[in-house]
């Protein structure tokens, strides 16, 4: 592995560089395994929506809704390899960030697929200050005075890779790929695990929020630009079927499906032979350690397909062998060490 | 409000006295608004798995499972109140639980609805020691040596009252009624609101369980029985139409319902206009602070409807007017003070 | 089995005798095997909506909605046992039919369950008249002058028998014990197959549809009261899972659950062994036979539960043994000739 | 329109040549408005599973299944156009056919997707034979001597053209650019009118199957190549969202997606719309005789969408405008006519 001792890789993408898919794009760089990227993401809307007068529907136009940053190709990543992304920081790239509701779109709506004859609800925006000093967000009521401070906790809502099969894939879209994942879990200090499809991998990611609740149920979380820094590595001949992921403490997988129990079931069967294999456990005693000891946090209840994460804390598994040959320990040492 | 001062009252069910069903039953004891419950409940099982060799579908038989103890007919609960029931306490009765998988049921195999033409899952089960004093229990592999501590976290499965509509539903079966919600937030200083459907309300409750994990994958937590404490009041012409639960920080909606998705909808619609009524904020500021600092923890995802719970930490709302009348302080402060 | 010669057994119910639930009610009449019931049934909205002025919001009341006639204690029958329903005929009651949206009810809107923040869909009445003669009923658009003679192709939207432990349900529901099936194959000529749960199994039915599309998309067929002869015979020690019925040219499974896909999983998977039990062929071939020459009606997409039929045509069976020792036939020669 | 003169455009793909995506394609050929088209198309396994002894999961590689021929450019086809696509005739190209089960796919099997712990059922091959004069494909089971004709009804499964938004999607995905809508429907005398995403439009068709039942319950057809005919007309400045359908007596909207009532539902409220557009009736109107008159077959319940179709007679509507301006019975016609 190649040890990075240049400083990072910097990416800022012209406007008419952002892409609009997973799959179907020449490549904006090249990474080699350890190198650190330093890329600036923009928000869902482009940035166009700056305030309660900038409705989503009428200054964005689709498809050029959540844009992203690559893809990059990574160097030595081919079919069958496993992409590991670790993210080392995510940084809002201005002082505010944006919500909206949008006409059919949302979990508490209908939408263009859970049809119905009833007319959309209201647009409208909401504006968020960014105070990064106190590590806070604020909501400010539309209709009335209440304001108040939430937690800042930057994510990024789309990261992936080309899509199998000769593939394009809206990046509104999360699946195997990964893509619009939506789950707070891809945060600073998580190390993503994507399944390589094609020669170089062609990671690219953005969808930045300040944060979301579980399920982003209105559809948009605090929609933010991002400075994010990530580094990555390639684990050879080592297939990875679902988004993987990797903390300090846990280990998840990722389902993306309609119904959400799809996804619920594709997240927990992928992680109970996930900890069967790291473990040698039988099928049966990691399914019944994650059905007493596993997390399930919703990722998302809105995108064309809603993402549940399976998770359990490492602490719990019989002395396993490391995630991956250990990659997410090494990858975090080293971001912890000078560059 | 009666203030009692003459102890709990005490009920253990003989064995031919326990419910399978809410609605459709005669009461076992009577309970006012401030009395204080301590109650025995069976686990799902009935007593009956206490290890390896007995399998639940052979030493159980349907619908002999999942027994409540009640129902308690509560003074004064009339159709269209609400019946707040805060939780004081739940203990171990035993020293062991029980856990196993169970023939075509939980979240990773097919079912008799999600019905398939494969055979089913091995049936086995698991034991768990409980350590009380030092608050956990003891996860043992079944197929090898691996064991490790699980904090206990003790928690009621099945909580409820007679539903609507001269309807009798299985213990097993969690809806608008309450009943089979297998959500962790049952536990001890939670005050569960359930909606009055008859005269009496016809509390009722079971299935303990010393913890579970997000959803109860394989259909069956750490199932034990308990002693339980709780204290009721009725709140009168406040109607609740589906199960809502506050604790010291916060307040949730739970929604009941297949697809899981629509669990989400009911608990986050419901939330919304809860969170809208109590503070006065439009019901679209609700739905984006829900949006974006709202919890959604699975409970169950292997019972006849799946449950979800939409919560959010009662700080971030304008000095809301305390739910159902401050209640929940209230039984709170009166549950630590001298009985 | 006793042979009728007494004519049939009349019963037409007092307002104050509708049931609304299965289960938890004492039988209104008996029923040996082999006597002929006629029977009244009121329509689904109790008969209280006779014009565009009768909005069912207003004019009903919960749960005193979808009452059936019954429920009839049938002789000899015993939890294990099945209950063949043989429907001679279906004759409306009155000369009009009537439909209507119902606020946050129906397959195109937002319900109770796929809950969202969106107001109702308007709620309006349609008259239908019927033309027994012509067979026809006329729909009459009420915001243009269009209107066009359909089929008059009456059928029972709800039959059942009382459910399995201790539960009773509400007519609106249909589930493994019948009820609110809504699919149009329960017909003149038709006998539906129900398994037996309790001592009589406790017979009812009402719900009469002049007609309705697939699905019954707005969640109202033409709903009609009607008159129905029908007769019984119990089949001893052969279980029925799920509500089965045949005609004289096929059979089929009926599936009840959310989402579709499962109760379209439940009526496939009951037919596929069906087939093999009747044939003998393996599991496969049946499960291949009915995937290139089965048919699948659905139901309901309204109701707590979706409906969905799997259905074969008889004649492309090996020979098979006649479905329940050849009930259908014997029930339909028997109505066909002098009673 | 140009009116084609000089018989059909006759098109075989090499192997090399069938497609695996709709989007990310070069055309194979052109077609203007007016032109026929006579085109090979391969079996679902590329031809490659001629008998018991080809299990499709060791003779077939992912992603080579489904191959459709095409695309072809359809001159002056831009995006807000409607392409109609009339099919005149679909002969089996082969004296045979194919069906399979295959490993987790299909709808009475866990899959992927709705992913369990259970192994797959077994992988099992059924060979048809098919009489063209007769008009029937022979079932033969495998395990016993069992052996029925059923009607010949050839359908193409997969019909589309390229997405918008830049995505390619994999031929085995249903969804509003058409692919693999696995409905009967599709049959000769069909018109299919799909909305035009990119320049040329981009048509590609494959998977003929010489019957199938409601559902594709197996995952598999009566799979078969064909020789088929078809003839397009590029409806200028009308958009079309989802597929739509029309023969000699109905119009069809067809709904892809997850769970099955979505596809219901998307199937049905375009209907709904497009019969209140059609015939000035108002959309409650169109709601309430969809309700009462509509057909809804399902199409597959396998795919990675499901398919709905929700079907009207147009005798029942009020003298409609012809729809996309008559070019069904245009198309019908001049196919009748001399060529």
């Amino acid at each position: 592995m190649t040890i990075d001792t240049a400083g990072p890789v910097l990416y800022r993408p012209a406007r008419d560089e952002l892409a609009y898919t997973f799959g179907g794009r020449m490549p904006v760089g090249h990474l080699r395994s350890g190198e650190v990227l330093e890329v600036f993401t923009e928000d869902c809307f482009g940035g166009r929506v700056c305030g309660p007068g900038d409705l989503p529907s009428q200054v964005c136009q689709m498809p050029y809704l959540n844009p992203v940053s690559g893809p990059f190709f990574i160097e030595d990543a081919e079919p069958g390899d496993t992409l590991a992304v670790h993210i080392l920081s995510i940084t809002p790239a201005r002082e505010w960030g944006v919500s909206s509701t949008f006409p059919h779109f949302g979990a508490l709506t209908s939408t263009s697929h859970t049809a119905t004859l009833q007319p959309a609800l209201e647009e409208r925006v909401w504006l968020y200050g960014i105070d990064r000093d106190a590590g806070t967000v604020r909501f400010q009521a539309t209709g009335s005075g209440h304001q108040v401070d939430l937690p800042l906790e930057p994510m990024i809502g789309t990261i992936g890779v080309a899509p199998a099969g000769f593939e394009a894939r809206s990046t509104i879209v999360p699946d195997s790929h990964g893509g619009n994942l939506d789950t707070p879990l891809v945060r600073a200090g998580s190390t993503v695990y994507l399944g390589v499809n094609v020669h170089g991998a062609m990671l690219a990611l953005g969808d930045g929020h300040a944060r979301q609740g579980d399920g982003e149920a209105c559809g948009v979380g605090i929609e933010i630009a991002t400075v994010t820094t990530l580094t990555v590595e390639v684990i050879k001949k080592t297939p990875t079927v679902w988004p993987r992921l990797e903390t300090d403490t846990g280990i998840a997988s990722i389902g993306c499906a309609r119904p959400l129990e799809d996804a619920y079931r594709i997240a927990h069967t992928d992680l109970v032979g996930w900890i069967a294999e790291l473990t040698g456990m039988d099928t049966l005693d990691a399914y019944q350690l994650v059905s007493q000891a596993g997390r399930a946090p919703i990722g998302n209840v809105c995108d064309p397909n809603y993402t549940v994460a399976a998770m359990v804390d490492t602490a719990l598994l019989p002395g396993p062998s490391p995630a991956y040959g250990g990659v997410h320990t090494r990858l975090r040492q080293r971001a912890a060490g000078p560059r």
